[in-house]
């Protein structure tokens, strides 16, 4: 039996969207889901109970920074990435290929798998779907996600489909290093770039490994909104019914809410904490830079339809004097709101489905919020 | 009336040590205290829940950089720093005196007030006694420091006698210029450096002003231990039993029970915070340099023997990986931990006073934490 299983609870009528739950060793998630991004084994500036608090379910962390800083080892030591950084819920690790790809001339791709220069002292290192796995077991993450390449974008067709194919061979070498499927599920991802064929090919190759959940990869680089709602168009459908379908790096509200409608159910990014220290709010109107020195004396609350520890608690002028000071409060704050924001979405998007509604709370939401293009 | 009232509770039968409330607009606080420092309207990196949490009584901000940013007038308009900061327990601010010292070649006193430029933009400024009451007067700080120079060490008799008697003619003016004696109490500060027939003058000139407390000023600048605890030997007992002492910017365990023991109620400094953000932990065996290399793959708490937040659900090995990667919840944690350190000895310490033991209970902890020379 799989580590993790998908559960379908229904099918918005109006839209298409999925409600479901995620049983996983570490409890059930309610789907659609939007997971905050802890990369160094923290949520930057937040601790696991503010995190339980704005309703985090899973969280997302990154198995290249880990395996550079502290190191695998030590984490397997110290009890498993869970007992490390104190937080008992379920997390997902990727596989580090995204990082060591983005890496750029410090890496070098090979068939065995990637030979490339630590972003932190520039010492030599080299991960291959073996490899990641077996960083991804000292972890001892709920999920874990085959090491495969994101090709960029633009992207010939013949590097795409000579990549998606090598993806594919490392998924079947990733299955075969896994060392604990009691525990621990393996998400094969779906490549294929912008090309229709080629995530239909990509896909039929993925699925055959029948592994408990798949990921739509290469999506959300650089490439525009409308082609990537397109390729959701046709790839999605190629998903099966009975596991959870996970769109890698999305997280603004309009990219959650068209992922939702053409059927994922789980998301991740750090659009949120990060646009958060550089001072700028998600909010029920729409992005405000709270930097900006029109907001100097502005004592409202960051957003005023929100009841998060910060909206009810801090004003505007107060929030925009703590990021001018540089202090660590203002990331907190901003911080904070942002995940509340995003996971309250994901739960008014949940509650919509149920009732069959999804897609004129999307109307309504967009109404005010604006969408960002 | 005046708005803070002391009342002497006992004396230590074996210290000679005060126990004592101090009565103030926002609530009562139980000294001897230690008041975290929270210079630009925060505390760094801390919320003012998790203050009181750990049992900060009353916090100290600073009126030098609150007037630089954002601007007392925009702090009075949101309401006294109280609300702007989302701290209703009480609050002492410095004159801004201090720092404006501080800024060496960038400044330059007068009999009527220092004039300097911003250490932010360069701009120029000029602060007076009657300046310094203006900005804490619409800041609302419970407790108001007097505008005084605090003389440098080592510094020659004459230069500090002359200072010394600049800071009494100040001090005049301070009391003339301040509008809201009802809600805030103006507290004069004793200088002289390390010279007695000064400090004598000094303390003279000071209490013929007759106000609801007082401060021993210029120590803590450089001399030596022993010559503060001399300096302190001599100049508290010139000061009135029914008044609150306060012994200013100090803050380390040797420095707080040796304070106490010659009869001071208050302390303040960065230096719990400040150690805080580069690694540093005090605990019941003395410092800890988490940041160190030996602590990589130590899974025991910070101190063993605490039971704050930081130290009932982290390990040195975790701290140290959030240190060395940059992580704000390191500067959190830690912080919390070195915060609840001294707010936890100042609780002991009063305990220590109530039960006449506390030279005994001082021995008892450096026998452990090891004297900071």
């Amino acid at each position: 039996m799989s580590a993790v299983r998908y559960e379908l609870i229904k099918t918005c009528k109006q839209s298409g969207a999925r409600l479901g739950r995620l049983h996983t060793p570490h409890g059930v998630i309610e789907t659609p889901i939007f997971m905050p991004v802890g990369t160094q084994a923290t949520v930057k500036s937040m601790t696991p109970e503010e995190l339980k608090e704005i309703g985090s379910q899973i969280i997302l962390s990154n198995t290249y920074h880990l395996y550079m800083r502290p190191g695998h080892d030590l984490v397997k030591e110290a009890g498993g990435l869970h007992k490390f950084m104190n937080w008992d819920k379920p997390i997902l690790t990727d596989s580090g290929g995204f990082q060591v790809f983005s890496l750029g001339p410090l890496r070098k791709i090979t068939e065995e798998g990637v030979n490339f220069r630590s972003h932190i002292d520039g010492s030599k290192h080299f991960i291959s779907p073996e490899k990641a796995m077996e960083i991804q077991n000292a972890l001892g993450s709920d999920i874990m996600m085959a090491f495969d390449e994101c090709a960029p974008y633009p992207a010939d067709r013949d590097y795409v489909k000579k990549s998606l194919e090598r993806t594919t061979r490392w998924l079947h070498r990733c299955k075969e290093a896994h060392k604990n499927t009691e525990n621990q599920a393996l998400f094969g991802i779906i490549q294929g770039g912008m090309y229709k064929d080629l995530r239909e090919q990509s896909a039929k190759e993925i699925l055959e490994l029948d592994l408990p959940g798949y990921a739509v990869g290469g999506l959300s680089v650089g490439e525009p909104k409308d082609l990537m709602y397109e390729v959701l168009d046709y790839t999605v459908p190629l998903m099966p019914e009975n596991k959870p379908r996970y769109l890698m790096g999305v997280g603004s509200p309009d990219d959650l809410l068209e992922g939702v409608i053409r059927g994922i159910d789980m998301f991740d990014c750090v659009l949120p904490t990060r646009i958060a220290r550089n001072g700028t709010a998600m909010t029920s109107e729409g992005k405000v830079v709270v930097r900006n020195a029109k907001y100097a004396r502005d004592f409202s609350p960051l957003d005023p339809e929100c009841d998060c520890y910060c909206c009810k608690n801090y004003t505007r002028g107060y929030i925009r004097h703590l990021v001018k000071a540089n202090e660590i409060l203002a990331s907190r704050l901003i911080t904070t709101h942002n995940l509340h924001f995003l996971l309250k979405l994901m739960e008014q998007v949940r509650e919509a489905i149920r009732e069959d509604r999804l897609l004129d709370f999307k109307d309504e939401f967009f109404k005010k919020y604006g969408y960002e293009l």
